[in-house]
């Protein structure tokens, strides 16, 4: 055993500025995001009968439980460069959960503005008890982006949904850590699950970008699965109601389409489809043989995979990367309905060894 | 802004080994659990009257949402070395998620006994999900403890109960990580929570040992804060029915009390009580100045620290680090009563403007 001096890792913009829309006098808003860890998984490539190295990126572990972190401290760093007092999204979920985190940090005001109807306020629960100030709106979705456009345009308030084009900057820190976490090289195959198609295009990006500064010397394969109830790029056309248990993925029409089609045909890859019961066992799966929680739409990445070597798209003896994209405390009620029930037992020796077998 | 090259961090019994029960032939169970964010909180600093330097180790960041997961992999890797088949603990809390999901990496049973009554399963969420053996039985939490005690006696099965002593040993990572990211000095003063009182024997024995091995030339003074409800160290007697909403230390009866007095007492520091109002109060500042969301538990720290800025008991222009022990995602019901409700305005740039006082 060796005994390491460990330095204070300084977030990603300190690690990977080199990369980024940033100079000296860029001020950095961190939360220490990024270097999360990349756990192998030979427990579940057993699972899925596959003869290949694999490994779990687990983004869940960023600050606020998601990849988000990873475009948000590019975006809020780069907001607070240009003066902005606030940061302002559309979301219910991630997005605004990381906005309301950084600015907090920054010491700005977040604003999250939510369509009409019943709140789920579980997902909402970061941007509240971060300060955001949350407003529902009398309208749609798309009302609520168009104003946050607007309001972004005509104060001096930064739009940090995903168009905000620092956020896919951010998350090819990514793609970085992977490459370095293996020792310099890219994966073979690297899976993860499509929404809005941003985290597709960030990895794309960075895996060339590493590559253009010799980092490594060859491109993985890049593969992105949707939930089937909203696969717009896999049907070829918007999903007007897109529906999925993978929440984080519900996206009827990608604001990253082009690219996550590109990073697919550029890699070599394909972009494919996954259900909500593959999702669900895969997120089970991940949980029970790895030891590893994820939210239910980093689970496609996975699904994706066994349905890969169902079909034969991945090769043997090759390195594999599936992306969990967020911690699945982040909806644990999914996780409860879908786990096995406690069981009950006397208060007993005889009466617990009874129940388990002992 | 350099470009480093990152390599994988792997775990803090591969990276500390040398302060641990282990060897070459010790299997290592690791989730990548550790080098948690050492956050600098000036604002949280601010509003608490200090001129002090205040960091935040957020431990909440490890895996599986808790500081827990440092000891966990010391005691399933011991676990493993001895040929144990499975791991067992009455919990229902972080002791239970950390020991299902590092059970299910090392691909052995876990047994989780609970006492009866009604289940809250959104804390149960993680054990089941990573597929423990959740066994309720007919009897409180005293009869499970002594039923798991004989089962771990009797069987090829080990305990990890905060009686585990590799628990106590992997928690002390913890402090070699404060005193690395400091550049190699303690804090001045080290503020924690105080439940069980395992983290604040294993943070006080991770100092010396690191004093000892000279890799600090001095040590921190120690405060712990139990919850008013719950405070059986700072009364002088167990308390029966604890309570308070910090649930993760509403405890009776501490396994290290004795442990805990001499942290307090060898350096020179203070084992205090802190209100639920102060805890709840100290969550929602830690969360909306600094951006990190923290376990009710984890605010008892920064809560504390309050107390003692206003008692006088710390110097200005020291080194001052609060642990927060868990994440937020742990408990988002208590963040959600506890922080301001959504305002509502009508679908146009007028009615949010007018909301948002622009």
């Amino acid at each position: 055993m060796s005994s390491l001096s460990v330095s204070k890792w300084p977030g990603i913009i300190k690690t990977y500025g080199d990369f980024f829309s940033v100079s000296k006098k860029t001020p950095v808003v961190t939360l220490q995001e990024g270097n999360t860890p990349l756990i192998e998984a030979p427990r579940l490539a057993d699972w899925l009968g596959a003869e290949v190295e694999l490994y779990l990126k687990y983004d869940g572990a960023n600050p606020t439980g998601s990849f988000k972190d990873r475009g948000m401290t590019m975006a809020v760093s780069k907001a607070r460069e240009a003066g902005s007092e606030a940061v302002i999204c559309a979301s219910t979920g991630n997005t605004s959960a990381s906005a309301a985190a950084f600015a907090a940090h920054a010491g700005i005001r977040a604003v999250v503005l939510i369509p009409e109807g019943k709140i789920a306020l579980g997902k909402l629960a970061q941007a509240m008890i971060h300060g955001a100030e949350v407003v529902q709106i009398d309208g749609n979705f798309d009302e609520a982006l168009t104003i946050v456009r607007r309001l972004a345009d005509e104060q001096p308030i930064t739009l940090v949904n995903s168009i905000n084009p620092f956020r896919i900057e951010g998350q090819m820190s990514a793609a970085f850590e992977v490459c370095d976490q293996l020792g310099g090289r890219p994966p073979t195959y690297h899976l993860l699950p499509v929404g809005n198609a941003g985290n597709i295009t960030a990895y794309w990006r960075g895996y060339k970008a590493y590559r253009e500064a010799g980092r490594i010397d060859r491109l993985p394969v890049m593969m992105g699965f949707q939930a089937a109830g909203s696969a717009p790029i896999v049907l070829g056309h918007p999903v007007a109601k897109p529906e999925t248990v993978a929440t984080a993925i519900r996206i009827g029409n990608p604001a990253s389409w082009k690219f996550a089609e590109a990073a697919r045909d550029e890699s070599g890859g394909r972009i494919d489809m996954v259900t909500d019961e593959e999702i669900l066992a895969a997120q089970g799966k991940i949980a029970s043989l790895e030891g590893v929680f994820c939210e239910p739409a980093s689970a496609a990445s996975v699904a994706g995979l066994k349905r890969a070597i169902a079909a034969g798209w991945v090769e043997s003896e090759t390195t594999i990367v599936c992306t969990l994209t967020g911690h699945g405390l982040k909806d644990p009620d999914t996780a409860i309905a879908n786990a096995p029930k406690p069981s009950k037992a006397p208060a007993t020796m005889a009466g617990v060894c009874k129940v388990l077998g002992l």
